[in-house]
């Protein structure tokens, strides 16, 4: 990138301000229509899930948008897309962006979204003629979703720690794929881009995405602060009992694994009213998704049920509590010891984003939307997983939000206003444009 | 087959008793094993689902037995299979027998054991040298399981009701094939066998079945004698919420088809116990047995959930009250109209034996039991459909139970002790040889 009469540098905040001012709406909107062209989905919905060669193409067209803008492209060990505006000085870089992967059916906008509107900042500054003084870098993170290859967020946690990548390697998609050789191969594709090192130094982190929750849209208002990400636990919760003949055992001698489930299942329900009964206490919220029946037979008392629980809050001592009072229902509702087991398999402690990061972000916002008539940010905490999360293990780092319509997502109807995402790019613009002028 | 003395038509129970002594231990376990080495698994299970090769030539086994003890074979245009022991006279013939498929693993006995103690009565009137007044007929019924081509017990409720054989015959198993394929290549297979009409008048029926319960076990009683079969209701619940991200969602506004389901679930279950605390009032079943949860995945709000539940009891006055429970029980955990819904996809009102059958077959369970030193019989009621379910419609049916062990019943590990074996072959002896001399 070129600036032919570069400005003399004010200081951060008016950068930032003249950063914002040249966020293009139409530039913007035109960038998310073409990347969701990889994938398009006659619905609406984009299916683009990480390393398939629907990705592979968007990548290489992220790549050459990069370059457009005067970007050089860089590429790390895990298939992580870094997009480097450089800085006066050579110092550690701002770090903005999200990822372009989706689930099996996504939207246009997870993900893909914080990707593009990073790219739309570099274009903002490029317009604007500003030379920041460090370096800024758009990041496009390597399976965000953990839909083809569990866990989510590969990218960006082998970033943070890359002796992750050894055992994230191992892990085979459905057709026996192993995410080392789906990695290997984006990499020969990507033969042209300079490989990178993992974990360098970043001077803070920014990543803007769409909220997924319903917080926003209910309180009319267009731009979110994120003050942090849940805790969660997940659990597999498995009952044992006797498979046998529907119509011939009497029921005093059944021993019926769904019976036990069901009535676990029924307690662990009771658990969130009863703690939101303490006011001024974070909301602790409870999933039991994923089912599994066996033999599933109409006729057949269930032999074996297993069901996970997903258990989430940003106060880590009530999910402690919250633990204590699963593993206490299903001991009550074993009928035999071994008959009920309980297993985490997963847990992430609550992300807490440093204030600093929220008061430039919420500045940013606030300018933002009242250039546009429209309501004051709000903070809010983020239920979801990003890539923030580990980020937030490296270096300062927060989160813009943007209301998702009807709260929907992981899903071809996701939606965000136009307009909204418009201020989403230009707070974006802002923080970014802030943190690199200091 | 020739008598080639015939003694003098004694009284029936002169005639019975004689039949019963001449029952063979060894004879009928050897002829166990051979049936069961068509479709024997190396842990020692039977995999014979119905009209397959491995049942044809079951089929095929049966029928040179039954001509190699002196019968005639028919065979009607639902594939059942008849063995003739003609009578002194050409009435109406007494029936027995069961089915000769099984489940895709199931045991050496469920079916089988009927079929081959009706060869081995026939063995032993031979043996005796007694000629009886009726035909007596061993019938191999078609497709009495059902878990190739569903419902099960087409047979037998096809030869009562013989236009119910042109739906059947349009049901696909799961590679495709149509059971009248599957029919029309085991007729042409049998081109040997005379076709017999369906629906012919019987003089009786009596089917001898291993329990496939506890109950016999438990009692430790040889020999039950079957005064009827349950009622059976079947019923699908949907339920329908709205899939949305565990994360972000909040509980307020979260609408969750699994809590609906286990909701209405536990309340189900409280029937049962409710409904047992009127003393005297015949037991109600209730199972949950097949679940179907959408998307079924750890971190997502189960959107849809369809569960079924398999009600019985040998009160269908129970059953009628049971069922306006479950309706209540859905329209009050249903968040909207809609959201819940509940259709009855099967049912079967009760069966009862008539008494003068019941009588004929404890007098023969005694004799056997008494001779034998064990327990006297016990009347008991069948949880399962048998193909005498459908009898019971056409002529005076009853049923004689031997016990399983463990109750374990659709399973490799299937059992009956060879003791109980015979003495269920004897009580059959004894039945069917009185109802064949009146």
């Amino acid at each position: 990138m070129t600036v032919s009469n570069p400005p003399p540098l004010a200081n951060a905040q008016a950068i930032a301000e003249r950063a914002q001012d040249h966020v293009g709406a139409g530039r913007l909107a035109a960038s998310l229509a073409a990347l969701a062209s990889f994938g398009l989905r006659h619905d609406g919905g984009v299916s683009r899930e990480t390393l398939t060669a629907t990705d592979l193409a968007a990548r290489r067209h992220l790549i050459d948008q990069a370059r457009a803008l005067g970007c050089t492209v860089g590429i790390d060990d895990c298939g992580n897309l870094f997009f480097r505006r450089p800085g006066r000085e050579d110092l550690p870089p701002v770090l903005t962006g999200s990822h372009a992967d989706t689930q099996p059916v996504g939207g246009k906008y997870d993900g893909a979204y914080g990707v593009l509107a990073g790219l739309e900042v570099i274009a903002a500054l490029n317009a604007a003629g500003i030379e920041t003084l460090r370096p800024i870098e758009v990041v496009s993170w390597t399976n965000e979703e953990g839909s083809r290859f569990g866990p989510g967020a590969m990218g960006s946690s082998a970033f943070v720690e890359p002796a992750r990548l050894a055992g994230y390697r191992d892990v085979a998609d459905a057709a026996g794929i192993r995410f080392g050789e789906a990695l290997d191969a984006a990499l020969a594709e990507s033969h042209d881009v300079t490989r990178v090192p993992m974990a360098r130094p970043m001077a803070a982190c920014v990543e803007l995405h769409i909220e997924q929750g319903p917080v926003l849209e209910g309180a009319n208002v267009p731009l979110g602060v994120v003050t942090g990400i849940q805790a969660v636990r997940w659990f597999r919760v498995e009952c044992t009992g006797t498979m046998a003949h529907a119509g011939t055992t009497p029921m005093a001698v059944r021993c019926d694994a769904m019976a036990a489930a069901v009535a676990i299942a029924q307690d662990l329900y009771a658990l969130a009213p009863r703690h939101a009964a303490t006011p001024g206490t974070p909301e602790l919220r409870l999933t039991l998704g994923r089912w599994s029946v066996a033999p599933n037979s109409v006729n057949t008392i269930p032999g074996h049920v297993t069901f996970t629980v997903d258990m989430r809050c940003l106060d880590d001592a009530a999910l402690d509590r919250a633990e204590a009072a699963l593993r206490a229902v299903c001991v009550r509702h074993a009928h035999a010891p071994e008959a009920v087991t309980v297993t985490r398999f997963f847990h992430r402690e609550p992300t807490h984003f440093p204030e600093a990061m929220l008061g430039t972000i919420e500045r940013a916002c606030a300018r933002a939307s009242r250039n546009a008539g429209r309501a004051l940010p709000v903070r809010l905490t983020s239920g979801a997983f990003h890539d923030a999360m580990y980020l937030a293990d490296h270096c300062p780092t927060a989160m813009i939000f943007v209301p998702s319509k009807g709260g929907i997502s992981h899903n071809a109807a996701e939606d965000t206003e136009g307009a909204d995402l418009f201020l989403g790019a230009q707070a974006l613009a802002y923080t970014v444009a802030e943190l690199a002028s200091r």
